[in-house]
């Protein structure tokens, strides 16, 4: 990292301190990530923030975008500034900041060159779809609702098909164009919650899918949670979506794609070597 | 129910089709369940809902009115009305109308004379705190979040203590001037749900307090969460807590109230003669 930098204020790279800041945030208020001109975005609230706090103008890199909607529990942003900081209170300063629906849980040194997308070596996402009749009130922004009840052995038979490596390229895109669809699905977990048993109603639960992976394609994780789904509620075969990663059609075919506010991004992991 | 109205144009009592509504709602944007002017509330929306679908003025019972923030899964509301309806339509009618942090899971016939609050026979809420370093983004209006470890062994011996016929006096207030303030517990339970464990933060747990019972003090499911949490904290000696039920105080002492935002109305419970 001590090519020389183009930027002519900029001081000598190796004097940059680098930090990974893993942030949660509730996506109901948020256009996503992805900071956009007149749009509010986390990116460009964090970029508010760390100006605020620091008086320095930063890049982020980010472990995966989010789309608008979409809540991060263990997001990682990766910054370079010029004036080193005490972790602890680098996080205190910008947590004062920040509004109520964002918040770093952790500010941690991080090695030269860090980046947070390209340094990752696994994510993993969940996806809460709860099934009842009516729509649910305190639920409404964090979970999916659909009609009728999800046959779980379905699609955990099913989930088990995605394991490993695939070519995913019927459920969404490289970030890069004409980029890799192909990536190394390590787990599809599903688990039942039961959030109610009332006499008189449907017993209420949601079903958390947990997709852990080495990297994800954009729409990626909505369109397993929403195939998913629709194995679950008898609107699709298993066999259909299997086949989708055995043989990936040369067309992208319609799956259906569930909606963000019941995405929630969980957790990035580094290589040892880039975090403590 | 024969009883002559003095309203002239109200149809005789028994002519009346009485209902009991199970709601649940988000009680961030509320002030609260009862009726007040000038102010956006449970009941008032509730009130409005009706008036719009079916064109009457109803006056409302309720299982238990709670606090601004304060949010419900299974608040039941009662209500006469003039006019029959198909249970099923009356709830689909009245959701279509309602706003989405309100919704009716369920409507259902009730017997003459029926009165939310007096006819219930257990009620049960859950309260939810989060112990973390840092605020939660994402849980900020469900969850109180707590600083520092909670011993929940300390919290659980105590919680027993609070079990049976008590007056329980220095948890809250009769909802009727000079009422008892005696009320039979009939659980209090602790549950542990590990939220995430992510490697560099603090693991992210959340305790969940229920208490049974059959019928609460204003306050009084709040002061018992502050408590246990005191508690919990090391703020407060269990024995301290225990003496205030077995020996309650002339003067009522100042009990920590835990926030209304963690406190989720759960479930009422109604004799078998009242509701199927």
């Amino acid at each position: 990292m001590s090519a020389p930098t183009t930027m002519s204020d900029a001081a000598p790279a190796d004097a940059l301190h680098p930090y990974a800041l893993t942030l949660e945030y509730d996506g109901s208020g948020f256009s996503g990530w992805q900071r956009q001109p007149g749009r509010r975005t986390v990116e460009g609230t964090l970029l508010a923030a760390i100006a605020a706090v620091t008086g320095e103008e930063v890049r982020l890199t980010a472990a995966g975008r989010t789309d608008a909607g979409a809540h991060a529990h263990g997001q990682v942003a990766g910054c370079s500034l010029r004036r080193g900081w005490d972790p602890g209170r680098l996080r205190a300063a910008l947590n004062a900041v920040l509004p109520a629906d964002v918040v770093v849980v952790e500010a941690a040194p991080a090695p030269a060159g860090f980046h947070a997308r390209l340094d990752a070596v696994a994510r993993s996402y969940r996806y809460v779809v709860m099934s009842r009749g009516e729509r649910s009130a305190v639920a409404r922004q964090y979970a999916w609702r659909v009609r009728g009840p999800l046959d779980l052995a379905a699609m955990r038979r099913v989930a088990a098909s995605l394991v490993g490596t695939h070519d995913f390229a019927a459920f969404g895109r490289s970030p890069r164009r004409g980029g890799s669809t192909t990536r190394r699905v390590d787990s599809v977990r599903l688990r039942q919650l039961a959030l109610a048993e009332r006499r008189g109603i449907a017993p209420q639960s949601a079903v958390v899918i947990e997709v852990v992976a080495d990297a994800f394609l954009y729409g990626m994780m909505r369109s397993i949670a929403g195939a998913l789904v629709a194995v679950g509620l008898g609107r699709m075969r298993g066999e259909q979506l299997a086949a989708l990663v055995q043989r990936p059609p040369a067309q992208r075919p319609p799956l259906p794609v569930a909606p963000a506010h019941g995405l929630h991004q969980w957790r990035v992991t580094y290589p040892q070597t880039v975090t403590r």
